[in-house]
């Protein structure tokens, strides 16, 4: 499906037309981050300041990242399958397809009236009211904006909200989208009351034990390829039984790799049953998203992913062979 | 001695009074961080873009960091001892007192006119004329702010040094000085020029391969105290010569332990000869400086230090003590 990234309105209008009913439901993607859970509760509060009944789901019945409970409102999200109330309208925040609503496509499908408001290219067909931007820094500078159409005037709840969206998705203002739009949205919601040490405390300083125990076990046995240019390492079976990882707990573990000085690719296994997932990352312009092709995978030029049929020998030797390849060439 | 603040001008003052001169000598602090490079490179490119000639100085002869060398102008420092030039105004940047300018302070006590700026208090008797702020999330945003009343247009290399303070400053914008007005500067910075993702790539994604292998160390070996709210390691003398390290290959390892989840109170003990070096953070409030003092350091609250004569053995049982005891006392 091609997904044409469309907006049929302005926030303007959308602001008009979610002032003229009561009943709202909103929704973000599966696997909710912190600009999906901060989009749907900033513009939860906001719509709630404003009067309006809002109920704020998730799009499956798995747990929630526990890491963002200490948003407002996180406490009142409740699993799609389990909602069936009446509303009037229903806003998807941070979904570009109905298929990442997973369960909450069955509610958007029965809404009388649908927008959605994202910052990635959105499925034209999904909302009767659309607004996506693919250059704003996150969904919430988006929702923060529309939260300043309403008539209220924007919470420190709303402000505090968006800002998590808005520091989670530029990584901590690190990434090519922490540009003069990101800083200046920040400015404003800490005006009005977000406090980023909080948000990086909840967010940044919760990591868990589990993931902690892979990172030694991964970093006391990486690889160093072609002089330290490629860093390799692996997490097996048996570590994350020992260390009760759940999948999250690896997440974190390639930019451990990618952050070391001299680096340029970084390549991070997990032994799976009878299979290898496997995450890269160039730190200067490098492609692995090609390696990651090779591999039956896929991504970005600077982080890319794949799944790796076979043990993980074979696969350390598949990555080894093709990251000596690319750290080798002449660079383009 | 009291240090006491005292601004005894306005930047608007200062920046007419750089204008009257032509021969400038620019300094900071010795161990010079993000913030302290930062500002003098800034004024530096700034003053050069108003047709000045500039002498960038640093306090000792010992190597600048290396993670700062792509900042314009790096190239350029030259320590204080081997400058026997002739100028006209000395600017001390980011320094409180004259015995932080180390072998600069001789070059400083010969200068026909003196300036200083920062935010922190400054030593009023320092210069003839000083603007400090202690609000200012950093002194590059004080520096940014004068080089806006020079009659120049602030370059790009004006705005990515000083970007490179305000987000060392302020641990990538996520301290208690990312405020309002820091995010409003970066925007400004972004919008003249500095570019975050470079600045985050060359600062925080260079980790010495040294440091890594003693973070896997200290993981690995980390004892969980009173239920997982303490996290006690070490690192012996033995870890330091197998991995080649240097002293600043330890400093991030405290926070490693700090960031996982639960835990109140890291402590990471660090062998030397017939002595141990101990870094203590507190995630929530409790207050780590007391252990330290009573170990013979100090520091504040929430971040502290010791040095501890004896093995790392009595050095380790000492703090296990200490640091249940704290942790089980009702919290004040």
């Amino acid at each position: 499906m091609a997904a044409t990234p469309q907006t049929n309105t302005t926030l303007t209008a959308i602001a008009a037309e979610l002032m003229a009913h009561e009943r709202f439901c909103l929704c973000g993607h599966l696997n909710p981050d912190g600009d999906c859970l901060g989009s749907e509760l900033a513009l939860a509060a906001a719509l709630r300041q404003a009067g309006k009944q809002v109920s704020c789901l998730v799009a499956t019945d798995d747990p929630v990242d526990g890491r963002f409970a200490f948003l407002p409102g996180f406490e009142g999200l409740m699993p799609a399958s389990a909602f069936d109330g009446a509303f009037d309208v229903f806003v998807a925040v941070d979904v570009p397809t109905t298929e990442r609503l997973a369960d909450a496509a069955a509610v958007h499908g029965r809404a009388p009236l649908t927008v959605t408001i994202d910052h990635h290219a959105v499925d034209s067909r999904m909302a009767d009211l659309s607004f996506t931007d693919p250059e704003a820094p996150s969904t919430t500078t988006l929702v923060w904006e529309l939260a300043g159409l309403l008539p209220i005037e924007r919470s420190a709840d709303v402000a505090l909200c968006a800002y998590t969206g808005l520091a989670t998705d530029t990584g901590r203002f690190q990434y090519q989208n922490a540009d003069a739009v990101a800083f200046s949205a920040a400015a404003e919601m800490v005006r009005a009351g977000a406090d980023p040490a909080l948000v990086s405390r909840e967010v940044y300083q919760q990591r868990s034990l589990a993931s902690v125990r892979l990172e030694a076990a991964a970093l006391g046995r990486m690889e160093l390829l072609c002089g330290g240019a490629g860093a390799l390492s692996w997490i097996t079976w048996a570590d994350k039984e020992a260390c009760r990882a759940q999948k999250a707990d690896a997440e974190p573990l390639v930019d451990a790799l990618r952050n070391i000085a001299g680096v340029r690719v970084a390549c991070m296994l997990r032994e799976g049953e009878g299979i290898v997932r496997g995450s890269l990352r160039a730190k200067d312009g490098t492609d692995v998203a090609a390696i990651a092709r090779e591999l039956g995978g896929g991504g970005h030029r600077a982080a890319a992913g794949f799944t790796f049929e076979g043990t993980l020998d074979e696969a350390r030797s598949a990555l080894r062979s093709r990251l000596e390849q690319l750290l080798e060439a002449p660079s383009a």
